[in-house]
């Protein structure tokens, strides 16, 4: 066991934490909220920042960059989106800085005051909206289908690395349409795009889904999301993808003529995926000795320990374990070979176990004389030796192995954590005892959903996209419900 | 002539304002000093981000995301840094937003007022020192080879799309080090990467040097450079890379225990470039009928414009284009097949030629009969009409010769451009009539370079690495002197 990680079975949240600290992947800054990303927990997001760039750009999308200020007055445009969303945010009131008279340091100076404050973006839709009427003037001119990479701001209270922090990185895709149709389709494209990547890439089974209406993002007319379960049994909003109807449109007055010349307001939409989908990849497959990755986003797939005495012998390993690594590396496998002079092996091997890495090869005098090598697997922790000849094949077989295997443990888990309740008593049961999902008959009405939250905790996590119809009663006002929906804590 | 576009000759500087906007590269947001930058403008970005960050990765760096904000409080623990920098900034100072009370929209929540004001960053030095202080304790800690791909903010007041604005992106890297050498031939390194990433992408020939005194980085011990010529002759800093020397580790107090068990400073270097770059390959290369953009940089490499009557002339033109298409881009060539059947031929090569592309394709009816295609180059404007069966060996070698005649334009010009001269009259003269870099005896004093500045707004851009040792006077004091530095009129 990682020496300092606490249990998950004793302490979800204080394994979480540490792990992230122990693996290297970020920590709190001084400035209140906002994170520093390391080095290896960086790599990881540039993975993913790779593959859903291709991903978006396979699916037309070009990348663009608006302000990271955004006029005050832009915020009260959209009623909605100004109500339940932009009040916590930092607010930019002076720009420049003097030196105190005392020789103390700087102060602010008060003469240089901004005559309209600016918000440091906490989500883009309004000063893009802005820009968008520049550029639109024609059904010529659409689809815009543009995404930008950026940092966004939310003064939240209680942060927590990767999954809660007042800074986060992110992107947020902002697209305008001349129908209706058109920019609906395009919302569910994006959420798949978001649950394919979710699945085959952080091997996390995802429930596809729309929020209810209080659930919504402000400003949006539905708001569609993919929803994952963490060991300890709570949800996690792993992306949305918001249809906008033509709410921003309007606050914006975005309009284009048609083919006839006919002028009409523009139809959007919005979606997003951010740094706390690190939250979700850790939690998601991670276990008491540290991390588990999935081999499609770990930094390195691969790495190779020396077990030897003696410069000599350590020069043959060498020799062996380079004919491997060129082998792996021609095949698209990142490897590290280990040779750190002042370490032991059991302080290697214990070192990656924690940072996550797929696959260890440890080679010591043994294998030199038989010409084989011991394989172990980070995700069973099982170990076995192999002869060199076919290696190559052996460690990529395994990682796709691997791939599979945690996306499988997550599946079976998300399959045992969903369970049908029919009374509010086996719904607070099932919510305590087991957690996960709990599928319910809900009335439709807020007042039920904020009832429920209030008494429970639990928040309505999304009504599934696949929801067959059935007849049944609310488990909380008895009313008549056509469909379950799925409850669950959250983070 | 692209309509509209001014001429260099008349107006340099509204010729490139024009260019930026009618190139589909950035704009002007609402927000005062920021730029959007458009899809195009971005995906060359995008470019140049993806190569220099292999350079940095295949030197051996990482990237990390540091915080956006920076308490105002250690902006003020590095002397220097404080003094000749970080004035003109946004500072936030509240984390709230409140309705306000008449209904009008919302306001700042007096109640939500920070205790220390926090600085969005204009460089992040401090912070990531601050940090460092906590990741480093032994030799065996460092060196620490990080970099940030980032937004920063610099409350300029005359702003420039690209040029100058008040946010822009940049990469940051910051390294620490424990010995002087390590940091300085670091500080060296990335100056050559940057050297040859401008020379050799960009197409655009720089001189390396370094700063005097007064121009170099706050906080700094030496600052190097990169200058480049525009075809306006004034010079354009391309990019810097600072040795910090112990400054910023004894304002954070970064110690490290060496092998001995000493405790000693930390060496330290910076070094960015910025999305100036774009700014710079805008203006080094372009022309009276749009950008010229070097092969290895443009989003499109070559458009393929069909010349036709009808739908049937245009299927059949299709099938060729396609063709032609597929193995050009099994080269790894971008190609765009401009079949929009909305505009004229004409149009669409006038609005290829403003936005740079380098190689166009057009094919009619008769290269159709002939089975050849006409090939037009953007730099020489040359058109010539080839064989089909060898066009993607044409294509291909023809975007390098684009590269390297576009290189060699710039180079023919730079080294046209750098007059030597052994008087303060032929000083200003050459200033005054031909530009470029004015190469010159300077006695090594802050006052004469700023009376000099004064008086011609010409600075001292660097003292070249090459420099050759050389008796002589100062132009301005006739003091001695033991070199030439370069001077010129800047961006």
């Amino acid at each position: 066991m990682a020496k300092g990680l606490p249990k998950r079975s004793e302490n979800y949240s204080e394994w979480y934490n540490e792990l992230v600290r122990m693996a290297d992947l970020a920590e709190h800054s001084d400035v209140r909220g906002c994170m520093v990303i390391k080095p290896y927990g960086y790599a990881i997001w540039e993975k993913m920042q790779a593959i859903l760039d291709k991903k978006f750009k396979d699916t037309g999308h070009s990348n663009a960059y608006f302000p990271l200020f955004i006029p005050k007055s832009y915020l009260s445009k959209e009623a909605d989106h100004v109500e339940g969303f932009a009040k916590e945010c930092a607010v930019v009131t002076h720009y420049r800085l003097k030196n105190a008279e005392d020789g103390s340091g700087v102060v602010v100076d008060p003469d240089a005051k901004l005559a309209d404050e600016l918000i440091v973006r906490p989500t883009s839709e309004t000063v893009i909206w802005n820009t968008y009427k520049k550029w639109i003037q024609s059904y010529r001119d659409l689809p815009i289908l543009v995404n930008q990479w950026a940092n966004v701001v939310r003064w939240e209270m209680r942060t927590r690395l990767f999954l809660r922090t007042a800074e986060f990185l992110w992107q947020e895709g902002h697209t305008a349409h001349a129908t209706k149709a058109e920019a609906v389709a395009e919302t569910k494209q994006m959420l798949d795009v978001y649950a394919d990547f979710v699945e085959n890439y952080l091997a996390l089974p995802v429930v596809k889904g729309v929020k209810t209406e209080s659930e919504k993002f402000a400003g949006a007319e539905d708001t569609y999301c993919i929803e994952a379960l963490m060991q300890d049994g709570k949800a996690l909003q792993a992306g949305t993808s918001h249809f906008l109807g033509q709410n921003f449109a309007k606050a914006f007055d975005v309009k284009f003529a048609d083919k006839e010349g006919k002028l009409d307001l523009v139809w959007g939409t919005s979606w997003g995926v951010s740094t706390r989908m690190m939250g979700a990849l850790i939690m998601a497959h991670s276990d008491d000795q540290g991390l588990v990755l999935p081999p499609s986003l770990a930094p390195t797939q691969v790495v190779i320990v020396p077990i030897y005495k003696g410069e000599e012998q350590l020069a043959q390993i060498t020799e062996k374990v380079n004919e491997i690594k060129s082998k792996l590396e021609a095949q698209g496998v990142s490897v590290k070979f280990d040779d750190r002079d002042t370490l032991r092996p059991g302080f290697k091997f214990a070192e990656w176990e924690l940072k996550g890495v797929p696959v260890r090869l440890a080679m010591g005098a043994r294998d030199l004389a038989n010409g084989t090598v011991e394989v172990a697997r980070r995700d069973t922790k099982e170990k076995q030796t192999y002869e060199l000849e076919n290696i190559s094949e052996v460690v990529t077989n395994l990682l796709e192995e691997i791939q599979k295997n945690i996306f499988q443990q997550a599946k079976d888990y998300q399959q045992d954590h969903i369970t049908e309740v029919d009374s509010y008593d086996d719904f607070k049961k099932v919510l305590e005892e087991k957690g996960g999902f709990v599928s319910a008959h809900w009335d439709g009405t807020t007042e039920t959903e904020d009832k429920i939250k209030e008494e429970t905790k639990a928040t309505i996590r999304c009504i599934p996209l696949d929801n067959k119809e059935e007849e049944g009663v609310c488990i909380y006002s008895g009313k008549p419900s056509t469909q379950r929906v799925l409850f669950a804590k959250a983070y």
